[in-house]
């Protein structure tokens, strides 16, 4: 049996930890079905005392991550500190140039630089492979990167966020609010203290910046990713997505159209009955398009120790059986530069919410205003008073607000939002309007 | 750019014309992808003149598939025949020892010959890629011999075969009978006239043997797993199991047990609101447990030119790029014996359905042929008299046969067994009793 694939770790968090398990655990398997050996052989981590979930004092310790990237003794350098500037990536670029292979589950650091990053590690011809960067253990990366090479892919989507997943599958099961659900997601510790980064799409933006590139063989973009988070999203939402047979999730959608690439992040209704409407809890799924395989899909679990790690060790697995891929799959040089397209002309059909005073005339004005713009309306309802509106008087019931609940035919967003714009104008409505966009799957 | 990877493509029915079509499409695109262009270089099929949804006067023919596997200017064999005896193994077998890569679409083959094929492709240094034998444009076979090694699989199943999916879907959705749903397949193309592999669990146990195989390390074993496929399965089944919460799919399940490896293809009851029982019509989908990644799901287009081409395409390129695996992930020789779990002692819940005379006792005498079992009952209704029994005269109302439908706890499958045969026994059952097994997802 050859020499044994030496690994340096950096980060010991959750994923850190979990990865030093994987390689107990199953060491002598990974052995026998790659025929060599994976060994970790030093690790690093900003606290040496801190209690972590694993055995750490069988390897040898570095202090700083950037000795341990160039560390003569090793052939990868696993990245798990997570990031996108500083440190990390000292430590990812000091290990290419010193040319030794990367694995990383680090989505902001790619997201932001993983252009530059692939043109120095194909420079000197080792692997950036990111397979737990996207979507936790599922293997969207590697499916990507070699089983649907044989496509034009048009369009990327899926669930990228397990914790907004969490919360809007609480709100739609428990009825809770979108506060109490957070509250919940945070202390069972699916969301930080601080979670703006996850509710706010930063981090399926992230995903979604890598899954592009790799679907269209562009540079990553993250830039132009239109991004919305979940925090506007009500129980009355959920409520009617429900009544009109869809559900709400918080989709990164990236297709390929004619007038550019359409990256977006931003909940969405999806129509019940379909596996991604049945995606729950932390689950995470993302499904291809292309003309070849029309479409797959892919679920599992988008974090956690375990499914990360089984990711994270894909990618050595991946480098002890000798396999170099260029990280985009298309050698960096020659991915193009991505041609976005602006998200005014993204054409679909909307979910409208708008809370107004019950008066005649009030829906004639905003049918006009849709007209006004060549909306047309598949349904059109009126709902009861609601009575979850903080500052709005309700008490008295035949004047009270009310919901009106639209779903139009395919529209355009520029359309949508002159409309709005327009009927806000008219001082119909009482509460700013809510708009979700329905994606066709 | 180094030379083309040149392949030699025998059978030319509906995949061989779609990967034919699949490289005119993207033969640059795959040439910049992979840094080497592919090429088809000769054909061979059956009948020459044939009316083919592709090109093929670009090709060289060659009449003789067995000389095209051996044709000094091809790099790969692609076989796409289909058969598990005769040429399209000979075929295969003389590509090997020439020290060509095969690729092939053929889980008959494989399912019975695949060990010794694989060690003879080990033996030469070339690869044997069969993506496309399992579950179409679905990449499982890459997700199992690559993203999950890092895993000790515990369970792998899904939907496996499309003609029964979409046969049980139209069932579901229209409430068609069998028969009905059988023809309207037939008529749509996705059941032969001879639909007995499709429908008898056949082709599902091919592709379950090999996914049994790179689960969990083992020689296939195709004589060893239980078939049953969806024949007798009634519209009362389908609307007993819509009531009760559950899907009826045919599954094929290989799961890890304490007793060995179970291997079974079998209607099965699935919760609603799940993914898989959301899989439609001629979509297939996989599920794999695995220790550190939890699970993960797959599902997509499981036949059809576009996506098995897509399939076919994908281990040309892995090729293309100089990668060879070992076919079953584990060198051939290191497979261990796959060791049974036979099926009396497999153990789940169970659907029973008894269509019995109306008579007062009869339940209680159901009941104690299933105490006598120690089968503890989850539910037990009696549901209105059947019309729909041929030879059966239920026109007399308080006397005329009706069903019993029962959910029972877990238990074994010996233990059901000997109840029913008691039951049957007793004499109080009008029909042969309906028993399908219920899977815990």
């Amino acid at each position: 049996m050859p020499d044994s694939l030496k690994l340096g770790l950096a980060g010991l968090g959750t994923v850190g930890a979990g990865v030093l398990r994987l390689i107990d655990t199953h060491a002598d398997q990974i052995a026998a079905r790659t025929g060599r050996p994976v060994e970790v052989l030093a690790i690093s981590a900003r606290n040496r005392n801190k209690k972590r979930d694993a055995d750490t004092d069988s390897y040898r310790w570095v202090d700083d991550p950037i000795a341990l990237a160039q560390d003569p003794e090793i052939d990868v350098f696993v990245e798990l500190m997570g990031g996108e500037e500083g440190i990390p990536k000292e430590a990812v670029e000091a290990a290419l140039k010193a040319g030794k292979h990367v694995v990383t589950a680090n989505k902001a650091l790619l997201a932001h630089h993983g252009v530059a990053l692939a043109k120095l590690a194909e420079a000197n011809n080792v692997a950036l492979n990111f397979e737990a960067a996207v979507a936790g253990g599922i293997p969207v990366v590697k499916v990507m990167r070699e089983s649907l090479q044989g496509n034009d892919i048009t369009r990327v989507y899926g669930i990228l966020n397990g914790t907004c997943n969490y919360i809007l599958t609480l709100m739609q099961e428990e009825g809770a609010t979108f506060e109490d659900a957070l509250k919940d997601a945070q202390e069972k510790g699916f969301a930080e203290a601080d979670p703006t980064f996850d509710i706010g799409g930063f981090d399926s933006a992230h995903k979604l910046a890598l899954l592009t590139s790799l679907a269209f063989g562009v540079e990553t973009a993250f830039d132009q990713i239109y991004v919305e988070g979940i925090d506007r999203i009500a129980a009355a939402d959920i409520e009617a997505a429900e009544r009109l047979g869809y559900r709400l999730k918080l989709l990164g959608v990236a297709a390929a159209t004619e007038s550019g690439i359409e990256q977006r992040v931003h909940p969405a209704m999806v129509a019940k009955h379909t596996p991604i409407a049945e995606t729950f809890g932390a689950q995470n799924c993302v499904l291809i398009e292309g003309d070849f395989v029309e479409d797959v899909m892919l679920s599992g679990q988008g974090a956690g120790a375990g499914p990360t790690a089984s990711a994270v060790m894909s990618d050595i697995i991946e480098l002890a059986r000798g396999h170099i891929f260029a990280p985009f799959a298309t050698r960096a040089e020659n991915l193009k530069p991505c041609r976005r397209s602006e998200m005014g002309i993204h054409a679909g059909s909307y979910y409208l919410r708008l809370t107004v005073h019950d008066q005649i005339g009030v829906i004639a004005g905003i049918a006009t205003r849709m007209a006004e713009q060549n909306i047309s309306l598949e349904s059109i309802v009126q709902h009861r008073q609601r009575t979850d509106i903080p500052g709005v008087d309700d008490g008295e019931e035949p004047t009270g607000p009310v919901d009106v609940v639209m779903i139009t035919h395919e529209t355009t967003e520029a359309a949508i939002q002159k409309a709005l714009a327009a009927i806000e104008g008219d001082g119909h409505v009482v509460a700013k309007p809510q708009m979700i966009r329905i994606e066709s799957l």
